[in-house]
């Protein structure tokens, strides 16, 4: 390793308030200065709670996604099935219980993966991965009220070819099989 | 593949307002409706330009990190290069630049390696990753005003470690690394 330069400061955070309410995530007005040059901010930084993906492995080593329409994109998107953390949750609780809702697979044992910061300029929450085992088909999706989703399963080429032909777009879906790869080849720490 | 449902229908954009002005980002308040069924909703999104990440690749094979404050994570976080595109700005351009002003670390040559989205269910914009190779160190770094970063060099396998034992954090550095690492293993398409 060649270092070319000290441990940058911690900036300190001296004002937090309320700029913008949006329903799935919070902006915050923050303002921090730099603790040792004259250095002064505010920074839109927003609030929301954790999100978890989840790669879940069929018993025929298929791997299930979700495929919904995106507002931000404002088109179709492959992923892995994920949603929003209750506060005080499990990870792994809330990856089994979406994957059920969103697809209709049941899982029996789930295992945290990996985690991490979806964006950590803008963004102060985390994104889990979790891998869902020994699943069950039942059918019995539970859409949440604005959801419309097509559920598959792809062999795991077929699905890390999509990785990098680039069909599956969103970074944390991509991060999630990233890491599932990774546990496939007993690389992970 | 096993297909469980049928193709997600495309939701209509009817309005479309202007709702926080975050600096480097906007939040746009957009009412959608589905095509078929009687949904309606506003949703929020975040109008944002194009992000840039840089895996740049030194003479001996070393990859070029840097270590900022991120105001979102309010912690240290090291991550590739990278920055905001300017309008109709090359993707390797602007990572090229970037790779310099925040490193002093100048590029002959880049490459898009692959591009995504960052959050399409919140965020309109992509990221894209650029490979820099033709590596010259000059030292001269011109930051923007609120950045202060340390820039260090390490092993290709050290960074695939940080990766693996997540001191990486930043989703999209970790794609830009997953693209890269399937580039180096003569995976990408």
């Amino acid at each position: 390793m060649s270092d070319s330069s000290s441990t940058p400061a911690r900036w300190e955070l001296k004002k937090d308030e309320s700029y913008a309410k949006c329903r799935v995530f919070d902006v915050r007005k923050q303002h921090f200065t730099h603790p040792t040059r004259n250095l002064a901010g505010d920074f839109f930084v927003l609030n929301s709670p954790d999100w978890v993906n989840v790669v879940a492995l069929t018993p025929d080593d298929g791997i299930v996604l979700v495929r919904q329409f995106r507002f931000g994109l404002q088109d179709l998107s492959w992923e892995v099935p994920g949603g929003i953390m209750e506060p005080g949750e499990d990870p792994v609780k809330t990856g089994l219980r979406e994957l059920e809702e969103e697809t209709g697979w049941q899982a029996k044992t789930g295992k945290l993966l990996a985690s991490c910061s979806p964006n950590p300029a803008i963004l102060n929450n985390r994104c889990h991965f979790v891998l869902a085992t020994d699943l069950h088909f039942h059918g019995k999706t539970a859409w949440d009220e604005h959801e419309d989703m097509q559920a598959a399963v792809f062999s795991e080429a077929t699905v890390m070819d999509m990785v990098l032909r680039q069909e599956i777009c969103h970074s944390l879906a991509l991060n999630a099989l990233m890491y599932f790869h990774a546990w496939r080849e007993g690389r992970l720490v």
